[in-house]
């Protein structure tokens, strides 16, 4: 039975050595194990892909977490523990444009994602049949009345214990009271090469600026707007033969990698939070 | 005897056909031909690098001027025409880091850059004895008073009739008079992926933002700071464990680069103005 | 109406006048024009994308035809002229695997490849379905028999008009009757960056050899195994902690984009064979 | 006192945590860890940047080294311990090409690069006052008599403690002796994207091709040729317009910057042996 630790704490000497006499204790095995201390923030970032010895077994789980949960608070930790082969839900808003959708769900099904689409939402119904063709489900919201989408998404992510959410070219602003209440747990693919090209029709922004290249940027979701901390971002070469639509074809396979990319991070555990920016155990 | 004529006016039917066969007339021989029309602006845009049939011979330059002028000024075309292989006369402008003015300096004299560099200026010391070791000339500069500098250097530019002028990490602001006087002739390498960074430290900016590619860009100066149309960009991935430092390193490397590039696409005349944005013909 | 014309053909003085001098007694504008004049094999290489005066008119592009035959002649021209706007007729064949077959599905109902996907054939019946969710025929053959499967592509070939085939990561080998019947007309994509990794398994091989970066090449097919004219090549960094699997997978990536490229180059007439290399009009 | 500690042995429960322990006794605290277990050789690798509580002090060293030893013996690892700030003495051998040699001074002047060049070796004499220029010793070598000059070279190597040998474009091939003599300590810059294009002229291979991206690789030398380990690769975008000068142009770039890279990552104990293959950690 094989688990993901990650945690974050205030850096200081023998964080490793107190990790790994723990699993040997538990008698773990490391597969994997990835360290960062921040000089700057003087904090410890560690990610830990370990074996035990036993088969599927949630009591040997819960003392796991109970044994770590008194270290964790000894050192002051932001932590989580997981099962490594357990697959994330995750809920998917879109709006009209669907590759980043598309590009998802097929990555899903051939497995190079190790995620579960619990639901798909979005405020058109052009992408209904594509999702339904997958077996998943389908929610049509209307963004005229905010408060009570908030209250429907949330309730929707509640009852279906989602893990995170991907704004898979979600065109419309998330409300406040959803950005606080999952914090890190949101992830936005932004048309730009961010902070250039910030707000709305970026490749339009970047045609007029006469740019060589062009970006995509997957972030986190804040309250404040195409500010969040920066998981993944990814460009391609550009010239002035092209104008905004072909920008905008180029930018979709920029786009499509980038998000897949920031997603297996986050349903891998490997992102943790530093601050505004991120440290992405690749 | 080799020539490049570049140009760019209103596009209309026949351009190609008209200087196509003009050069016919004149028994030139095209080697390489771009053209490019812009639907947005309506411009055309054309460069040939052609071959006449005499060695060198200042008559059939001439020949060649002065029956273009009148083609030139019934289509109201800008345009230019160059003998191929005279090098044009460069000043370089640099201050405390030296990474380009080396760069520039060893690819001129392994001739990768088809310039002869007339002049070094800095305003500071440092970079002296490189320059010298090089046997060119070097004139140092005091920025105290921007008056009398901007005469200096447009009395050097005189003089020495350079063609154009390179900042390489000259990290002072150019007057107005000098920007106005030498449009479309001063190249500029920012330390960013423009328009994200603008202004000091982009490098201390892009740790603080927490990207995941940082970037240079080359462009022309103009009186608007960072704004001038953009030439040639780069990028390079990097990573949470990089501090300021290292992203620094990284990119003085794609700074180099970045700016060789424009300092060639601009020495072979591949670069042509499109209001704020840039045709280059690679 | 639009039309592209390409034409490769010994080089000599006065070939881009005699094609716009024929464009302007036509009436005709250009639109995008790209030209190369190759100084080793001394041939020259054009590609002009041009419009006619007259809507769609049968009897307009007759005489295109029938006037540019005689140019054609003259100068020993390999060339062709088509419509812009007709999309091509195209046959996919494909084994098991179907990344590179559903990114080519979706970009061609999205609009971004320029093609009429006529018949998609396998060796399996794994994509069957697929295929005919989206209305296109599909054909499963055997390989038993080698030289039954040649006629019957080639029947099929006949039959539908087809104007070039796409294998999609089609496993066997194509007979020689059918690559020397349809030269130029066959993209392959192979899964490396050749000529590294010719043959069989080259994730295993790259693994093996421990390289930094993977590739994949989209060429065409010539009765030579891995040496056809290369049209298109990507590749992307790996390291040491990624296994054969997950090589694949980095490589699935590179083989979608570098086979959607050449797909889209061929069906807008970009390439022209140079001996056994290849002119891109990008 | 910073120190580093790189080590590979057969894999198995309990390394970290032994190491760690290590350096919790020592009052040695963790900066930068990184750790590998290869499933597929079996064997696990390791590297640790550390602090120590004590300035320089050799007694402290000599301990380290000496308890150390005792742990690696019982898990018959490999290993290596260095003092972090201790610049290596190092060998460039080049022949006429100088591109490779001047980026390697300018950047360990700039201290990019944390290396000492001890001496500078050619078959040529072109490189001589670029290198007296930097008050480094040049040896001017003959290759007519194979034996005397790897006995030459093997008593420079001898009498000045050299660390490690950077074949910087040295176009000669090393005797046999001086292979064996110093594995994974000699690190060959190859104008190719290996393995494509072994040998003479890979230029001249990859115009012939047709290729459409060119590329280097720096690789530790064996005796057989252009087979060892892979380092580092680069690779760059290239076009039917380049003729083989132009490609080696475009290709010295990418074989400064991934030589470059590889010495800093030797230099930085980064990269460890895997069999033909090697673990860098970035």
């Amino acid at each position: 039975m094989e688990f993901i630790l990650n945690l974050s704490c205030p850096d200081k000497a023998g964080l490793v050595r107190t990790v790994s006499n723990w699993l040997f204790d538990k008698k773990c095995n490391i597969i994997d194990s990835d360290q960062f201390g921040d000089p700057e923030s003087a904090n410890f970032f560690m990610r830990v892909h370990f074996r035990g010895e036993s088969e599927h077994n949630s009591d040997f789980q819960d003392n796991l977490i109970q044994t770590f949960s008194l270290i964790a608070n000894e050192h002051r930790m932001s932590w989580g523990l997981w099962v490594a082969n357990e697959k994330p839900e995750v809920m998917i808003m879109v709006s009209k444009q669907d590759h980043c959708l598309v590009d998802l769900l097929y990555r899903t099904k051939n497995e190079e994602l190790p995620i579960k689409i619990a639901l798909v939402v979005s405020n058109h119904r052009d992408v209904h049949s594509i999702v339904n063709a997958e077996g998943i489900d389908f929610l049509h919201i209307s963004v005229d009345n905010k408060v009570k989408l908030e209250q429907e998404l949330l309730s929707e992510i509640e009852k279906r214990n989602i893990d995170f959410v991907v704004l898979a070219r979600y065109m419309q602003i998330l409300g406040p009271a959803l950005c606080r209440r999952l914090p890190g747990r949101i992830i936005n693919i932004h048309h730009s090469f961010l902070p250039g090209f910030k707000g709305a029709r970026p490749y339009h922004q970047a045609f007029d600026r006469g740019v060589k290249l062009i970006g995509a940027t997957a972030h986190y979701v804040t309250t404040d707007l195409d500010e969040g901390p920066i998981i993944e971002q990814g460009v391609e070469r550009v010239d002035h033969r092209m104008d905004t639509k072909t920008l905008a074809a180029v930018g979709r396979d920029i786009e499509r990698m980038v998000l897949a990319k920031a997603v297996r991070y986050h349903a891998e555990h490997r992102i943790l939070l530093n601050g505004q920016r991120t440290v992405v155990f690749h």
